[in-house]
């Protein structure tokens, strides 16, 4: 079913003569039988260019046609569910009950997007009479490059949060298949380009390249047609590519979401009376997916004035028989263990703990050290916690200051720790996107509500979303036709309100006409 | 009533050892009496921290306190409006009319974002139930650096839309006043700096620093404890601000203005019918304020296929008689006048005719000269527009694409020339944030629908806008609160709905309680 081929406007081509790779299964890294090409020049170019042109279109089709054609991807994702699961088990080595997950979570997403399109409220349509005739609604920016994201090969890659968005806001999107996945991103591409031809869309709205170097994502980055990008992995990577759409001579938005360290306090009380089962359900968010989550808690914060929780060791605990699939690629797995060298060999940690028979670890260092070793707070992307012991509730304020950008960050305590925890809680508000109160922050509901994102490092602009309805926004800008005759204003700006939509109208939000 | 110092967390410091400076009457070039010292890094620091260290308050504070806060700067500015005014325009030289619409215009804006304020809506309330209970709204960013603009003494400077915008947003503001007219913004800003004072707020909320060199304004967009950046001003020095920010270690949002040429399309019928209307309506555009608005109409593509059209001719006499008040400085003055004499130097234009009792200038060129010589769309700031000639529709299209990104863009034309011109009107909005079927770009009304942005070089990001209340979501962020308790949301995401404001509950939007 899948042929190793680049997607460009609408047709799969194949020339055996490009350089190509292969992806591997994690389990056995064996290589899988698939040579897949590496995208060259002349077809990021004729992507581009068909890109831009079909967006020309694209942009005014009706938000009907937009969720039609986001339930018709739908479709053909469960059509082909069980190929793109297999391909997905053996380029990623997740278990079944993930792959089931992220699947569903996949066609949600899709979802969202569809009711928002059949909403119609993110248009911000505004419309002002009094004066000049003045109206205003939101429409794509243009053609966005989305990269697979190599922790999360359905969710946040071919079909993911960014392309549904981006699809959604009436953008063609040219998707750089993670190398990690080429299969189970092609199987995915498959059903998009299928939906493309289904609702008679332009070709153009949809390109899918592969490519093992970086050039590749790059050259995408640097291409004057682009006009946006979306990435979700690394902060090496999710910063080059930010560097270099700000130097192009048109800069364009990134959203990079970059990770975090996501810090969990626990406060006194709630330490006390519930360590162990703390460090159960903690333990089972630092090991999910074994450890490859975005919001994965890397730092455990805990108020032990007395020094003597047994909280640490309930966590070694908690990991010491879990049972670990492997990590998505051996690379990961190498810059994990690399990474926790480090840490080990360094003096700072006062413990250091590794499972025997899997790659999960924890340490443990005092809060003064960890202020004083700022390294101490970069994301460890993997199966692995650090335990920062706090004496007082100022050490957890200090801690609070201390901290880079965060995508979320938690508090668990008792009523009365709460209760006088409204200064910590400030400060994280200056440092998170998303602040719970209650369980783990793996596990991101896709819904209005949700904010993923934050101050840098966690994400390049903490204004936008990456996951939830809002994640459209990053790919949407204003224009205001002023004095504009009916006949060419959209369709939802013009005095019968035809869509029946909400807008604001002189500053009153009306379905009714004008 | 000025000093020539700088306003640092509420204090007017003034040290006389500083380098300082002073402003000019464009009118006779004599320098005004007051010192004007440069801000110097340990003021710059101090700037920042106390704006930081108030942020942590005045980002929670109601949208009431806020409201009020800029009903108090509207109510001292009109306290001071003589003394501002005398300042405004022995620094300007701009008109006594002006002076005053200007003057107005600072305190409607400020009354918009007063109503914005009481209303709520802007803060995007998202409250999710089903599932984890996830409740979002926005929250502002941090201190916003603003800085004066030369062209807009009150309305675009120290309490203009930016200040405004950024306030209401609950960010602290340190305004980097325009060395053209130091006077004026210090005036201004002793009125904000009353009202901080009348409204017990912290002091950090605002500073206002000088200084004549490009060092206080790189050293302000440099500085880790800053977090957006507003300047309305040149290309070149909207990029290199922008630039700045972008290499920092945590990269910032600039909303960077840059101007535009603001292409006004005149269709075949209408250039026939109404040529010397037109002419005099859109020379006015030309010359008001001495050329000196953004939205100045530097470009009229007339579709003209007999060649026959007077309009040029019509548009030269109409600039011959003006009188016009000298450009804001000299130095502006001698830009405009060099640009001219390129201009006129190539070989590029058919007819170039400047005014002899005035700077205003009109050049006249054929459509496949203008687009052979991409120097010719680029700005000329100050009272010249270039008339350029078309043969055929096809060319109004090829010069529509040629065309960089604009603030906005005019097609005027009878009902027959607009019923054909739908191509036309798809290309142009690809290109702008705004767009007109009538009147001239000049004149930019502050209200819900209006959008003052557009594609590069218009601005950094055609996702925002710097006029209209929409201009607050520059410096706004979200954040979610997750399974948060009652006494530690914020009043607005309470079940009670205690401000009474309009939310999204599980995605209906309602005032009620939850």
């Amino acid at each position: 079913m899948i042929s190793g081929g680049n997607l460009v406007n609408g047709v799969w081509e194949s020339s055996k003569s490009s350089p190509h790779f292969f992806t591997k299964n994690p389990q056995n890294e064996k290589s899988l039988p698939t040579a897949f090409e590496e995208a060259n020049e002349d077809q990021i170019q004729r992507a581009l260019e068909g890109a831009s042109e079909s967006f020309e279109s694209y942009r005014t089709t009706s938000f009907e046609t937009r969720a039609n054609f986001l339930s018709a991807i739908q479709k053909e994702l469960q059509a082909h569910k069980e190929e793109i699961l297999i391909y997905y088990q053996k380029e990623s080595a997740l278990p079944q009950g993930r792959a089931e997950g992220e699947f569903q979570r996949t066609l949600d997403q899709l979802q969202r997007f569809v009711e928002l399109l059949q909403k119609g409220i993110f248009a911000n349509i505004r419309i002002h009479t009094q004066g000049p005739d003045i109206r205003k609604m939101l429409f794509g920016i243009g053609p966005i490059v989305v990269f697979g994201a190599s922790n999360f090969p359905l969710a946040f890659s071919t079909a993911g949060g960014d392309t549904a968005s981006a699809l959604a806001a009436g953008c063609p999107v040219i998707v750089k298949g993670h190398p990690y996945h080429a299969a189970t991103s092609e199987s995915v591409a498959r059903c998009i380009s299928n939906a493309v031809q289904k609702c008679n869309l332009p070709s153009g709205i949809f390109s899918h390249l592969t490519g093992a170097s970086h050039e590749l994502g790059s050259r995408l980055v640097s291409h004057p047609l682009t006009k946006g990008v979306g990435f979700t992995g690394s902060f090496k990577g999710g910063r080059a590519l930010f560097d270099l759409a700000q130097k192009r001579t048109e800069p364009i938005p990134v959203f990079s979401e970059m990770g975090s360290t996501n810090p969990i306090f626990i406060l006194e009380n709630q330490l006390q009376t519930d360590a162990a089962v703390l460090a159960k359900e903690i333990a089972q968010s630092v090991l999910l997916g074994s450890g490859q989550f975005c919001t994965n808690p890397g730092l455990i914060m805990i108020h032990d004035p007395s020094g003597k929780s047994h909280f640490y060791k309930s966590l070694c605990n908690e990991v010491k028989g879990a049972e670990l699939a492997p990590m998505v690629h051996s690379n990961i797995e190498k810059q994990y263990q690399e990474k926790l060298k480090e840490l080990s060999n360094t003096n700072a940690l006062n413990s250091f703990y590794q499972a025997e028979n899997c790659a999960a670890a924890i340490g443990e260092v005092s809060a003064s050290t960890f202020i004083k070793y700022s390294h101490l707070a970069e994301e460890v992307f993997g199966p692995f916690t650090l335990v920062v012991s706090c004496k007082t509730a100022e050490e957890l304020i200090e801690l609070a200051n201390a901290l880079p950008g965060q995508l979320t960050a938690t508090i668990l305590g008792t009523s009365s720790d709460l209760a006088s925890s409204k200064k910590l809680s400030t400060r994280l508000q200056l440092k998170t996107g998303r602040l719970l109160f209650q369980g783990v922050p793996t596990g991101v509901a896709v819904t209005q509500a949700m904010q993923h994102g934050g101050p840098y490092p966690a994400s390049t602009d903490p204004r936008f979303t990456a996951v939830g309805t809002d994640a459209i926004h990053r790919w949407l800008q204003p224009i205001a036709f002023q004095d504009c005759p009916q006949e060419l204003l959209p369709e939802a700006l013009r005095n019968e309100n035809p869509l029946g939509l909400l807008r604001s109208i002189n500053g009153e939000l009306t379905t009714e006409a004008l």
